[in-house]
């Protein structure tokens, strides 16, 4: 992961912008503020945000919501699955929090090139915080594992600040939620 | 998790029975062979077998599956997220693999009551073979954290053998799908 302090490019940063403008539209909606977006060959080919509360299903977060974008798009266009695997090979997702571990898994079985984060997810973070499922592990790394995973290059701590205070705005107003 | 050799009581072994039926479906589909079966209060209220195949959506695990078929039934009968997560809580899940990390942090997340499995997932295990996320931890349990999850009741090796048979059924089939 990054050292704090480091210079994100122009690029990064813009990209993480969009992710940040979408957990801000999470948090107009009384979502938890987490928003992403996906790119290919260096273009937002979709964006998710956290929506637990309003689909009532505690897994829709933002890098599922964005991953589902992606796939439907894809199936209807008629890609096989070899071709969707492919593509995501290729594809960069900025997630404004440390992917969790369940949605680290995902982007791990779907076999994702790199990931940029903001804040960590010091309670359930997948790439760092309490896993490191960015890792490559050579034991899964066995092509002919149908429940295989593959590692992928993982940088946390951009606008990590502008994150954290969108978690902060959640909180100052009440947890609407209750949860 | 269970010692081999343990005797399992007439309904465990039905209801992975079931599970198993759903694992055959997926077979005859040439998808990897694993079902689930959920129940609320001693009944069957959902099914999943994996679809990865059909949708060409790696993460379409079994468990991923019956989970969205549950939440969208309570969905359109209108039930609010306490609702759910309450109906979750007294949930059991039958399954004939051991869930992988994604399908347990779920699982974990959704805060179902209790997980069965067949055999164990050596290579992606979330539920004592690779990591043990079905185990309550103390600093993850704060119900006021949006992030948290719930540990849970889980016990491996029901009606293992019958589980490992499909996948090898599976493999000698040449694994037609090339993954």
């Amino acid at each position: 992961m990054a050292s704090s302090g480091e210079e994100w490019s122009p690029d990064t940063l813009a990209f993480m912008d969009l992710a940040i403008q979408q957990a801000k539209l999470a948090l107009d909606s009384l979502e938890v503020p987490v928003g992403c977006v996906i790119l290919e060959d260096g273009k937002v080919i979709a964006a998710g945000r956290n929506r637990t509360t309003e689909t009532r299903n505690a897994t829709r977060h933002a890098e599922m919501e964005a991953i589902d974008v992606l796939l439907d798009q894809w199936q209807k266009n008629g890609l096989s699955q070899s071709e969707i695997a492919e593509k995501f090979s290729k594809c960069c997702l900025y997630v404004t929090c440390e992917p969790c571990i369940m949605c680290a898994a995902a982007l791990s079985i779907l076999g994702i090139k790199e990931v940029y984060y903001g804040c960590a997810n010091e309670k359930f973070g997948g790439c760092g915080s309490i896993l490191s499922l960015h890792l490559s592990d050579s034991k899964m790394l066995n092509s002919g594992d149908v429940l295989g995973r593959k590692g992928f290059k993982c940088t946390g701590g951009v606008m990590a600040s502008e994150a954290v205070s969108l978690f902060r705005s959640f909180y100052e107003q009440g947890n609407p939620n209750g949860i």
